[in-house]
């Protein structure tokens, strides 16, 4: 394989065609922020802003800026949503809206816990990039309640009766394996290292089921599984993420033997997420077969692919696994044919389970400048490491 | 077309199948209830109880003794899940909680207002099948409840931050057609006809929108449009449902006008909702053909279909329109070809847009024993009316 010239198809993707699209046709000149939903074309076709997708972007340019180039309108671009995220995006008590209007009027209240981590993430790369220690307090105020948070993270908002059944949820822990090691310059270099001991035990130990080899998304409170629509469900593409996170921060704190752990789960829940028939990753599985509460569960998703290509690339960066690189020309040869848009710039995102486009959107509710440009960027940088 | 030969179609699909079904394979021996959660054969794969489909099989072993046959193992089908209902379904003070676990603890919190509905419809024909006033008391109070609740419907659980955008939502209105109809018994005449021009007027002129010819499922509060994704959801089979609930009331009211503009929109609605490439009618739309935000959009579901052949069949029986006809003629063909299974008893819910199986489950969290058998039982009593 030819790791050079693969690096530099990651690479012109993301500077020719991804970044662009989002620089030019996302930001709101008037009102600050970003508009997500962009047609095919990259026509607007709603206005109103997620917060989880305003800070994702806002992120995204500060790190491009960080780490691949400063580029003054790359800066720009990270400044004036931060300033809007700022601005509108909380209730002055660090407290993250899901969604406002276009002019920046809250919409949807704080319930969701993953407002707080993007934009704890999006102002700790804003405040790297632009030095300004304002965006750097307000990710460390952030990250503070989204720990005060963390037992109960959808507060009153929370519709399961109290004491019947408490499940826990693998996306918070998840999360947080990737925004310690994003906040690592703000949290410490020890903070950082006793909590992943913590978060790599929580994802390996309790969400990792030996018994199936699988992650699953709730388990009981004190580790079981639970033999319910919740316990039983499974979501490749999440797990598969979350291998990477681990393998990122395994890395940093030089543990072999989890790197080895991660890309062994890794290649296990993309062989039981792949689709013999059609090719792809499903959405949504029931670890015993059973039908998924998810009408959208056999739906392939951009995110899920992309993410599985980082894991695959830095499992064989990291082990030299031969199947994880088998694994990855698979699944590059999937994503590449299905979700890249031949004829307008930036990619599909929704795919029926044929691989047939299922909403042409490039941008919406819940996809934006997130997932495409960090995979490209992502394995663009582990091709070059592998290639030297 | 030969009714009489279609009315026995319908009838033996509902007596010999789909009744034999649910009676046989859903109740809860143990803990009183039932199962919803059946696979293709019948065979439970889940044990929640979710109060929407306890109700409304509740419900329909009710009316089919009220109104089919006294057989008594429908009596004791239906009284068994009322008495369920009645001691694990709410919280003591009137609120129906979402779900339950098999034993009858709560699981969710009563945040979703149609468990209200589903219960006073439930108890109201429980209690005609019964004569025990205590069930009609339940309904009655449970339908008080609904009134007060109608304003909020969400309560504490509504996550719009106030004063932002305020959406009516076009569910309860139309729900509250049929719901008054099936409690006039206990509501009185004179009180239903007082209701029955309000919610039909809020249905046909708020709902309603000439200058697309299309049912909206939510509107600012002074009515006009709302373009936002909210504001532009279509969903032609709830559109559909709620025409032969209108032409129930207008029928019941003796407003031939209403009842004709009902089936003129039964016809809109179809014209716009049917996938010409691949047949049957889609779940979601957006008013501007913009991208849903449902990733099931172009999947076709069971309820949508079997609601449309009774409103078509009404709109024919009512006004004798041929196009109906011709439209009825269609989606029966669709119908039955795609969502019965020929192999086991009762029918699939849930067809991706080509028109395959996508879960083969029979029941499930929103599928239950309802739409099928209800839909049975009217367009067999229709037909049979009509060959009259």
């Amino acid at each position: 394989m030819d790791f050079q010239k693969l690096a530099l198809q990651y690479k012109q993707e993301l500077l020719e065609n991804v970044v662009p699209f989002w620089l030019n046709k996302s930001q709101d000149e008037q009102f600050g922020g970003y508009f997500s939903c962009l047609d095919r074309e990259g026509n607007v076709f709603d206005t109103d802003k997620f917060i989880w997708l305003q800070a994702r972007e806002v992120w995204m340019f500060s790190m491009l800026y960080n780490r691949v180039e400063q580029k003054p309108e790359w800066l720009e671009c990270a400044r004036q949503g931060g300033e809007f995220l700022k601005k509108y995006g909380h209730d002055g008590f660090g407290n993250w809206y899901f969604s406002l209007t276009r002019e920046g009027k809250p919409l949807i209240q704080p319930y969701n816990i993953f407002s707080y981590t993007f934009a704890a993430m999006a102002f700790a790369q804003l405040g790297l990039a632009t030095g300004n220690q304002e965006y750097t307090n307000l990710a460390k105020t952030t990250y503070d309640r989204i720990l005060e948070r963390q037992e109960n993270p959808k507060g009153r908002y929370n519709k399961a009766y109290p004491g019947t059944r408490h499940l826990k949820n693998f996306a918070l822990p998840m999360i947080m394996c990737n925004l310690n090691l994003e906040m690592e310059h703000i949290l410490g270099a020890d903070y950082v290292k006793e909590s992943a001991t913590k978060l790599m035990d929580e994802v390996l130990n309790v969400f990792y089921r030996p018994e199936c080899g699988l992650v699953v998304e709730n388990v009981n409170e004190d580790g079981s599984l639970s033999d319910t629509f919740d316990g039983r469900l499974l979501n490749p593409g999440h797990a598969i993420e979350a291998m990477w996170f681990i393998m990122d921060l395994a890395e940093r704190m030089d543990k072999k033997d989890i790197i080895e752990q991660a890309q062994q789960i890794t290649l296990q829940t993309l062989k039981h997420g792949w689709d013999e028939k059609y090719g792809g990753i499903f959405y949504f599985m029931d670890a015993k077969n059973r039908p998924p509460q998810q009408l959208e569960w056999d739906q392939k998703l951009w995110w899920v692919h992309i993410e599985s290509l980082i894991s695959l690339l830095k499992g064989y960066r990291l082990t030299g696994s031969k199947e994880s690189l088998e694994w990855f020309e698979k699944v590059h040869q999937y994503t590449w044919a299905y979700f890249k848009d031949e004829q307008y710039p930036e990619w599909y995102g929704y795919l029926n389970r044929q691989g047939d486009v299922s909403l042409n959107l490039k941008g919406g509710k819940w996809k934006g400048c997130f997932h495409v440009p960090r995979g490209l960027y992502q394995c663009w940088q582990t091709l070059e490491s592998i290639a030297k």
